[in-house]
């Protein structure tokens, strides 16, 4: 690819490590997506040093734009808008337009919020501050934007709170400084081909065999494990090389074809919603506290499908509201494929739904014992016609892993069973 | 602060933002409490002239230390070890005794998994290689970790699979090179102060009144604000200053002490789960989904006071499952506080708990009304013997943040309850 970017994340608490970052990542992936590729993610404190030597160091090394992200606040740690126009060799001046602006995005917010008013005045002023010559970008929140042509790489100002960065992104790559050096960025596209139950180690040798007969290399193949056991093929291509991805992607499905569930990117949980459609769903959960009623709720138009979940994190719960036998639990033990079943039923029936689950495990760190060690879950989906599917794997790592990794197996069975598959071996 | 380190991540997974970075964060973190300050957290590629620029930046920057992540498994495209041994001016020689221990590492696994010997004993060999003259660290997973000093910093190559990495670090922070340059950052500790509903701008407003009595530039103080409403003030300070901390810490407390629910910087999760020993719960969520009981539930040793939780998604459930009246919804809405008190009431009574939680809500984006909009949730906490806690908030955010932000408040409910206070105006 010819045309690289740099990202220059500010931000004390980023840096610290107290909030994790979500710009970065995402300016990078709408870049991707752009044809650009990040070359550099640079996260700084609040340090006008450190920020300065970032952008000095993005331009040697030959970026063609640079993003900075926060930074544009009303306070006087708030740097970014100053440090670039030292790095652009320009003055910063007052865009009066803009004062007018941010003055009346605030005004009822600050008259509900009691702000003191020549703090606001102050505030306001600072941050109507642009370097002279940029372009100002509409803030989406208080803070606008800017676009400033160096003699090196175009430099972005973006802010800091991801909404609202989020919502000056389609202005930001629409400038034309920016537009301009876009354009050199080409057309690509992005695929993504999901498998559940593949190792990534077995991919990358079936990667390496269909490379024997199939020059790969004008595609551009990221594989990435997800939860544990979902495997992504993301493929970025030229649209030119349409059919290289087509003749990729069907090597692929001659090989692990039973295990591919999408081919267009989209989550489990999207598609399990799609499948639901017209049809009901009730859970009943002991380990996992609720975690794959939540998953299943997430989506808007959740209630179109779910209709209920019990969490039965005692025996007493799962005996007195499931009417799971008491017997059956003293047999079985309360984590084993039976109770499972009989949850699943249970969350059928009392809901009154098409589609019952029952997950039952070990999360750990205690409880675990040498037949049911920490990791065994025991989980069955079932339907009224008889259709069931039950698993109860050993799933590695801590409890947080344990409890997510069962509602992802979970969610792979209901699609399995909703299409009418079992899970592939 | 006089010791600085750079961290940099290594991963097209990372840089193209499809995987959110967690080591970078974790390292900056655990370098804060060591007293040594992140100068920048870089993001790189898998192309080696990157990885080149970054270290040569930082070195130019003055760090003391670097520490990279990822890139030292067995496949040609990880790069690390190689091009720290070039920054550092040494050859790569095999190591023979961490060859022997990594193929005794791998040899079960690889049994299993039926890995091709071979190409097993290139990774192996791959991953045996150290730069001359650099401390290895014992691998947690295949790959060792390194410890390489250079004319200018040490540098720390450290594993990219975030556990691997943490279970790496006692060893590389104990490494006398490390050690060496840690020795001089002193001992810095942090204390954490947080509230509840109070906004970030009164805080910005008191911190520079108390500055104005007390000189606070002795205290490193940062403020974040967590899932809308949970305000964090950490204070990092050196022992010698424990008296100014404690000052401030009083001056808060003068201000806002209504508000503060820590000084020892739990999570809202953690203290509510010490202050229901011996004391039993159970939840019936609406909007939340299932979110609440999986809170409770996340941490170990939660089936002590975790009864159980009924997701009532539909009107039926609430009705069938909770038997709350039909009437009751009818007249209030089921989105009413009437309705959250009869849910807190069902599930106390369904499950046999001390306390029952009911959240009822509408999270959108669809289901809003003049009346009750997008965000407006209630919420009910109760016990047995009378005591009641209500609120129904309008939260802001889309459908997650109003989901996630009502767990959050009826967490606040709950400890306010379990201390026998209301909620603060």
């Amino acid at each position: 690819m010819s045309v690289r970017a740099g990202i220059v994340v500010t931000g004390t608490e980023v840096l610290s490590g107290r909030v994790a970052d979500r710009n970065g990542p995402w300016v990078s992936e709408r870049l991707g997506e752009l044809g650009c590729e990040t070359s550099h993610i640079i996260c700084v404190g609040d340090r006008p040093g450190d920020l300065r030597s970032a952008l000095a160091f993005l331009r040697d090394a030959g970026v063609d734009l640079i993003f900075t992200t926060g930074g544009l606040g009303p306070t006087a740690d708030d740097l970014t808008a100053e440090i670039v126009a030292g790095f652009a060799g320009r003055e910063l001046v007052l865009d009066e337009a803009m004062e007018r602006r941010i003055t009346e995005i605030v005004a009822g917010f600050a008259r509900r919020m009691r702000f003191d008013p020549e703090g606001l005045r102050e505030g306001t002023r600072k941050q109507a501050m642009v370097p002279e010559g940029a372009l100002a970008l509409d803030p989406a929140g208080t803070a606008p934007g800017l676009v400033v042509a160096t003699d090196g790489p175009v430099v972005v100002v973006l802010p800091g709170p991801p909404r609202e960065l989020q919502a000056m992104w389609p202005a930001a790559v629409a400038a034309p400084p920016v537009a301009a050096v876009l354009v050199d960025a080409g057309s690509y596209a992005i695929a993504t081909m999901k498998m559940f139950g593949v190792p990534e180690s077995t991919l990358a040798k079936t990667l390496r065999e269909i490379e024997r007969t199939i020059d790969l290399t004008p595609l551009e193949i990221t594989t990435c494990l997800r939860r544990g056991a979902e495997l992504e093929i993301d493929v970025r291509y030229r649209e030119s090389e349409v059919e290289l991805r087509d003749s990729l992607f069907l090597a692929l499905r001659e090989r692990h074809g039973r295990f591919v569930y999408t081919e267009r990117g989209e989550t489990i949980d999207a598609l399990v919603a799609q499948l639901l459609a017209g049809r009901s769903i009730a859970v009943a959960e002991s380990c996992t506290g609720g975690l794959l009623a939540a998953r299943l709720s997430a989506l808007p138009g959740a209630s179109g499908y779910l209709k209920g979940g019990v969490v039965s994190y005692s025996n007493e719960a799962k005996i007195d509201l499931l009417g799971v036998p008491a017997r059956l639990i003293e047999r079985e033990g309360a984590v084993s494929p039976p109770v499972a079943e009989a949850m699943a039923t249970a969350a059928r029936e009392r809901f009154g739904a098409d589609l019952g689950v029952g997950i039952t495990g070990i999360a750990g760190p205690g409880g675990g014992t040498e037949e049911k060690p920490v990791g065994y879950v025991c989980i069955c989906v079932l339907d009224g016609a008889g259709n069931l599917l039950a698993r109860d794997p050993q799933l590695p790592g801590g409890r947080d892993d344990v409890r997510d990794r069962s509602v992802s197996v979970a969610l792979h069975m209901i699609r399995r069973l909703l299409i009418g598959e079992d899970l592939p071996v």
